[in-house]
């Protein structure tokens, strides 16, 4: 007997791939639990077969593995639905309540389930896991296309710490011997800064390519990524980046500020403009995450950046998830040079970047929402209205070449000009955003997604203030030693000059950025009007 | 026993004016009849006292004077109502049911009533003949100040000839002896001219100054008009225009569409707004008076002008008023100097005339929707938005000072460069309309007047055409002789070298204002983009 599965939410089938649109509360007949991908074959009441995402379905009766795979990934689309939400409002804490589920699993969960971890084709299937949550489809922004969707992660970046945000995780915890996986911080002109490496690490993201598997039912994109360490290029999915950014958030979210990956998406998955766009931002992300001394020298990223082989990939990839220096334990690998800090001075810092992260999230949140609606006003009715004036000058240039009347051709001609001025003006004023405005938003957006990360890894480090500030009176009422004080001491010391480095980081890629984009915009918007008043001139004179 | 007056619409006192707050269907007492001027001085049942327009009034046993003005004035308020009316859907006909009333003495009758024809001084106060009609208060468009007021007299305008759109007026009638008084008319290169006058006529309108009567209680404005042929100012208050406005359209309406004189209006009758942008439209029906050959070689106009002192003015009016070459009879001392015209023809020409100033007409006001609509947007929503951007990076700027991070400076200076910049593009995109964008909607509002009367204008010929056509008709039906019939062709076709005349005219100034406003508002443009675009070189490099 063929096992019935209840629809869950509205599934819209993407057309020509082989998927089966279904509505909520519908029950289906499970044909096929093991297409794999994350996807189920089913037959409608209609007697329509198609594939359904298996997480929008409840299986009554049917196999073990489907029903399991399906559990693991409710938890990812509440994720996916919370992620929805907080986009909105930006980095916010609307996830109380799911919290309590434990990341530890959580985090790891993405190659759980029936997927077969070994298999590099068989993994999860981009549709499956890339924004089948519903919710997560389409532009909600209109006119500009995929504009703001790099909704942040927030509640994913959680995770790792925020069960752990229990300062005793680090501050007190028996710490693992000292492997060679170390993370020394120097004292630069600026103060505590990561060891940089002695070449500047970049990757080019390219070339995307359609792949498809399960006898072509399913299709994917596949890029090929070319680190400047090696020029050779590596082939990644979606879903692989997706398994790096939780792997480096995983490991240094603590200290790190790991942003999202650019959002995911289902309608349009493999029209180009989408492509075009995810490809910008997956160029965006490798390029921030190569930038990053620590990220860039860590073993998972090197991997990602140079395997050579599907075993060596396989192989790496196992170690990274089975890595112990997760969470708050990576303060523990922390070697800064520098002699121990006043709590007072540790305290002092942490809140200074709390304002300055704060202040500059409200300033580019701000900036973001005005440059939307300019986007909005200058791809909108502001050239629809120069299309309305110039055809308004084409018009009267008719009716005036109708009236028989002998003189009228310089006239004729010059509302001519105006009205063709007029039109072209149109075009470029609508195309303008594109050539300038997108990067300022781009960037904007791009710190946006940074700058959302630090509430939580601030919070850490308040927290473990908070602790050593209550060092002594935890010795007086016999809690802790005398000695385990000063090692918390020590310990948040520590804490502090990773994130006086992390912030230097920060400092010096932020001023890099600005610089770069204001340059680029500035120079958008004088060829601009450069370029407007030689459309004039050309036509006039 | 004081008189009782009711009040028929609403009216607004002007602060500072000595006049009433009154509601339609309020019963006043009338304190005195004779503050001239238009006035009537008169109490609330509240016990305040002031002056309210005595055409707001229905004044119930009071003097015959008052009273007999108050009906004379009633036509005028209708007018000015239609006119309201009409403003809305441009050269409308919804005049039916008081064209009736009869022009002869309604068009005469600004100087009836209680008025003291002689008296320059105690003529009708501006105040009651320039707007106290209920509804042409105020600047209907919002944001543009007194933009599109340009109300077409199109009702009054009817009057000369609408109630002798009857073309037996002229074509059957028994013409007065041939006088002094002729219209020559030409043959020119583009077909029939008027005589241009050897010396082009321009005047200037200028130097508003206040003046007041009934002893403070009302004031007014008075310009100097200055024209070139004497280079000797005249005095002249707005009355006097309209006064002017009057005679011209009784003496030449059926020929000549005479444009109506800007629009009256209550509210900031003293704000110097007001009065700069009323003194530009007066110069602008003035210049358009005297660039027109017939107009400016006319008796009136020429008194209007020059007259010496006030006996030569009060001579002259008298004679104005009394000339009886008005209406159709203004066919009768057209003088062209060409042989009779194949009705036929003349038909041809005026539909094309008529088709020609139909789709000018919708072009015109095309243009004016959507230059109002632009310059709303100009002056409105894109600088906020401009403000906005410049504030948010000047925000940016001041966070980014805030980082204690060392290498600020570039960035911060580049910030706030790039949001003065924006404040200042802010300003010259809020002011650009009044530099260029105000000149092309002014001459076309002006165009939108003129084009207004023509449908008047071309209805006193089609109506004769129709006539001439039934000639042979009327002729075997024994209504006319042959010889009148003869009679007929030969005056249509005297009609039409006029209407000619009067479109050559029409179209050498409309090419030549068109000309003229088209390159001013490229130039506008160009020098708007120019000015952009150094803004941001100043600042940048």
């Amino acid at each position: 007997m063929a096992a019935k599965a209840q629809v869950l939410y509205d599934f819209t089938a993407e057309p020509g791939n082989n998927e089966l649109t279904v509505r909520e509360g519908e029950t289906l007949s499970v044909i096929n639990h093991d297409v794999g991908g994350g996807w189920i074959e089913a037959q409608n009441s209609r007697g329509q077969t198609g594939l359904v995402p298996e997480d929008y379905l409840e299986i009554k009766g049917g196999g073990q593995t489907a029903l399991s795979h399906s559990d693991a990934n409710n938890t990812h689309k509440q994720v996916a639905n919370d992620n929805q939400r907080s986009s909105g409002g930006g980095a916010s804490s609307d996830t109380a309540g799911w919290n309590t589920q434990g990341y530890t699993q959580a985090g790891c969960e993405d190659d759980d389930g029936d997927d077969d971890d070994g298999e590099w084709d068989d993994d999860w299937d981009e549709g499956s896991m890339e924004g089948h949550a519903p919710g997560t489809v389409g532009d909600e922004e209109g006119g500009a296309i995929g504009r703001n969707t790099h909704t942040m992660k927030i509640s994913l970046n959680k995770f790792p710490f925020s069960k752990t945000s229990n300062p005793d995780v680090f501050l007190l915890a028996k710490l693992p011997p000292k492997g060679k996986d170390r993370l020394p911080i120097y004292l630069g002109e600026v103060g505590p800064v990561w060891l940089y490496p002695q070449n500047p690490l970049d990757c080019e993201v390219t070339d995307p390519k359609k792949g498809s598997k399960m006898y072509g039912l399913k299709s994917y994109i596949e890029y090929q990524v070319i680190p400047t360490s090696t020029h050779r290029h590596v082939n990644h999915r979606y879903k692989h980046f997706d398994w790096l950014y939780e792997r480096l958030l995983e490991k240094f979210g603590s200290a790190i500020p790991i942003p999202c990956l650019p959002d995911k998406q289902v309608t349009g998955r493999f029209e180009e403009e989408f492509i075009r766009v995810r490809m910008e931002r997956l160029q965006g992300w490798m390029s921030r995450m190569c930038r990053h001394p620590v990220v860039c020298q860590s073993e998972v990223f090197t991997l990602f950046l140079t395997y050579k082989d599907e075993k060596e990939w396989k192989l790496g990839k196992r170690r990274a998830e089975r890595d112990e220096i997760v969470g708050q334990m990576i303060f523990s690998i922390m070697d800064p040079e520098a002699p121990e800090l006043d709590p007072l001075e540790v305290e002092q810092k942490c809140e200074h970047y709390s304002r300055f992260t704060k202040a500059m999230d409200d300033g580019v949140k701000d900036l973001l929402a005005v440059g939307l609606t300019h986007w909005k006003r200058c791809t909108g009715p502001l050239p629809k209205e120069y299309q309305r004036i110039g055809k308004a000058f084409l018009n009267l240039s008719t009716v005036f070449s109708s009236s028989g009347y002998q003189g009228e051709a310089t006239l004729t001609d010059a509302l001519t000009s105006a009205g063709k001025i007029y039109q072209e003006v149109a075009e470029i004023v609508a195309e303008q955003p594109k050539r300038d405005l997108h990067f300022l938003l781009e960037t904007n957006t791009e710190y946006k997604g940074l700058l959302g990360c630090f509430p939580e890894t601030l919070a850490v480090h308040k927290a473990a203030i908070e602790k050593v500030k209550d060092g002594d009176k935890m010795v007086a009422a016999g809690k802790i030693s005398s000695q385990e004080k000063n090692t918390m001491k020590q310990r948040i010391s520590s804490m502090s000059y990773s994130l006086q480095a992390e912030m230097n980081h920060f400092h010096s890629n932020r001023i890099y950025d600005y610089n770069r984009v204001m340059q680029l915009y500035l120079e958008g918007q004088v060829k601009f009007y450069e370029e407007v008043t030689m459309h004039y001139l050309y036509y006039y004179y």
